[in-house]
């Protein structure tokens, strides 16, 4: 029998309880600044948060509890999909001819095809639980709006998703996928909200942006008594939700009789895979038990990490969420039209963006053709198309693994693979062809936008 | 802890062996007479199959061996997705409001999103034992080119594939991908071809079928020496090679503490999935141990098995196949374009349709509208998006269900979802805009198509 492939944990292995780093946090040293009100820049409370968010999200938005536990409801529908594979890339290790031992958290085995509905399952749920019968939300590509029209057919809610026209229109496909799970799928701006009227007037052929589409959906939850908001990333409570990823590689790494990964790579937009996937070995690195470098990697066409500023900010072009204090490169930045639309964000989670500031973790930027070539050496080994934003960490990963085939040293790299390509193969063909283009900025022009964020 | 969702094996615990169903079939009365030299009309030899397939292929196509060890290279491809998942379907159990258990297969995790892989991967194996660095094959919708572009990658082999013009146009995502695993594909007719040359030459703008792609590859191969032909489904090296996934069922309904299933049901078109899911089963229906009912679910639109006659004809258009005994609609019948692509085939392979005539498997047939009813219901319920070729086998389960209801019979129903439908979401939107077609013959149609077949 030759070495192990893959580690599938069985169903009763499954993580029972959410972890919150929050609880570690003053551990490490790491400050967590409040987020503030947007009007009177004031901390904002619970009851500020209420019209959008049920209670039970905004209490584990500030909850200090280390572990919460995972509702069964909750659990039984992770089972649909979840455990989800630990991977030995033997096949891409011979290829890249390294000593290195590389394994990759494989998450695109669910309904949506992404790590998305991890936490697109639990809001539908607690929503459902506090008497909500309608969600609304935003997705720019459609890996979020898939996520949650699966999770609210599942619990019997109806969902809004307004989708950025450019990609209702171009990726037709994630559009379908959604209604086939029941949900309504407008192109935003749409006529259906005042933001949307009001774009519409001034630019009737707008194709819309990810900003405009969170006005659009915050209006229909804010104006409407049966309907909530839900947010696929960058919140305290969406990147809690995420952590089953980490722990069950955790678990996974014992069985194959790893001792413990000497890197971790994820991508980072908002930061929810990464988050979902580092945080539970970063609880180790803070108890100092035992350690691993951690390395966030973001494209070079939204930098926020590596060439923006730590500092308070709006989380939307349109100034109507709380100011958050986080890595920013202005909330009126527009990244580049890059492939990998789910890492196209001005800003990054606090929690991400302290430890970034802490010194906790490491960010890297890349530029898109780099990861289409990254994507290509994987997919070629390891049979699997990833999406673009995934490439990114495998990129990540295959820096990692170079290095080690110069030094000779056999080290344990681990990254998270948060979903499969299947509706990314335009982009594929566009690199095949070679016509995918990299995206700079000159430092003036991220200056620039940087005088726009507001001084608290 | 609440009941259990699925089952994944360990790759321990995978098969070690192909079955094949040749040696049982004299036991259970079946003759399965021999395939006939286009030419000469008498029985083929190996030697005869030599230009087109590596020996070891061809002496599995006549092998009498119950069992045949998997070689450890393609047991070892084989778990980069297997053992693939065995699902219980509670939610749609819950939805149909059935005392049913529904079990279904899901093989839809392979790389290429079917179970195409687990015969790409040998023949792709084999071949390059025996020193061949080249295949050539058709595709139609690029299920079976995408497999073995897979495959070829894997083992080194250069992978050309002639893919039917019309589906080269429609489905753009399939040649990529096909392309991203290092293929040459090509739309069919090409002019890289005799056989295609001529078509264009008398129809330059022919949009191809699946018939030409054959006699492009088959004449690619025969032409070179570097080049053999590799085929997806029908023959019997190809069938066996799918029993891995009925061995893992067998051993999945093990771990779930079922005792034996009472209805099996599978889709067919050149009969590959359909054996491989239900051959192990057809095992001891024959030995008389344990028994089920077997049923293949086809299309409306490629009625070989409900509307055909069993009797000898050519596999393909062209008439360049040796003669199968097989229930078959006439080699020139061209099947309605519906989108279960996979299935448009105008015979069936030469073992299922043995079973059908000696009345050890039932058969039954479906129109285009009622399937996506019923993938949609089961989409619903368990989050999987099924390919239109699973999409039957799903229909047949749910009428076995529906049937439970009325009965109040709790009888266990396991089916093959043999591929996902991520690459199928025009039809789901066609079907969602009430415009798919149903399509039906009159019995003259088949009489006339069927007066082509020869007279052996």
């Amino acid at each position: 029998m030759s070495e192990r492939k893959k580690v599938i944990l069985s169903e009763a292995e499954m993580p029972t309880h959410w972890y919150n780093i929050n609880a570690d946090l003053p551990a490490a040293g790491v400050e967590l600044p409040p987020p503030l009100h947007p009007g009177t820049g004031q901390p904002i409370g619970p009851n500020d948060l209420a019209p959008l968010f049920p209670m039970s999200l905004i209490l584990q938005e500030v909850s200090a509890e280390r572990y919460i536990e995972i509702p069964q409801p909750v659990q039984e529908v992770y089972r649909m999909w979840r455990p989800t594979p630990l991977v030995r890339a033997h096949e891409w290790e011979r290829a890249l001819e390294t000593p290195a031992r590389i394994y990759y958290k494989y998450e695109g085995v669910s309904p949506s095809g992404s790590h998305k509905p991890n936490t697109a399952v639990a809001q539908a749920y607690y929503n459902k639980e506090e008497g909500v019968t309608r969600l609304a939300t935003e997705t720019g590509a459609g890996q979020w709006g898939s996520a949650l029209s699966f999770a609210c057919q599942v619990f019997g809610l109806e969902c809004k998703v307004y989708m950025v026209r450019v990609s209702y229109e171009q990726k037709p496909y994630r559009k379908v996928m959604m209604q086939t799970w029941g949900a309504e799928v407008v192109p935003s701006p749409s006529p259906d909200t005042n933001a949307g009227r009001q774009i519409l007037a001034e630019s009737p052929d707008s194709t819309g942006s990810l900003g405009i589409a969170i006005s659009e959906a915050v209006e229909d939850a804010a104006t409407r008594d049966d309907t909530k908001y839900s947010l696929g990333s960058v919140l305290n409570h969406v990147l809690l939700h995420q952590t089953v990823i980490g722990q069950e590689v955790i678990a996974g790494l014992e069985a194959f009789a790893e001792d413990w990964p000497d890197v971790l790579i994820g991508c980072t937009g908002g930061g929810s895979n990464f988050a979902g996937f580092a945080f539970p070995f970063l609880k180790e690195n803070i108890s100092g038990g035992r350690s691993a470098r951690i390395v966030a990697v973001e494209p070079a066409a939204a930098p926020s990490l590596t060439r923006g500023v730590y500092t308070y900010d709006f989380g939307d072009t349109a100034q109507m969420t709380p100011l958050i204090k986080m890595h920013t490169l202005g909330h009126d930045f527009v990244p580049a039209p890059i492939h990998a639309g789910g890492l196209r964000y001005h800003g990054m989670s606090a929690q991400v963006s302290a430890l970034q500031a802490s010194g906790l973790i490491e960010a890297v930027s890349v530029q898109q053709r780099a990861i289409f070539e990254a994507a290509l050496s994987f997919a070629s080994a390891e049979g699997i198309l990833p999406a673009p934003e995934p490439a990114h960490a495998i990129w990540g990963a295959m820096q990692e693994a170079l290095a080690c085939r110069e030094s000779g040293e056999s080290k344990v790299i681990v990254f998270n693979m948060c979903g499969h390509g299947h509706f990314d193969l335009a982009a594929y063909e566009q690199h095949l062809a070679d016509n995918l283009e990299d995206f700079d900025y000159p430092e003036e022009a991220i200056r620039a936008s940087l005088q726009k964020v507001p001084s608290v």
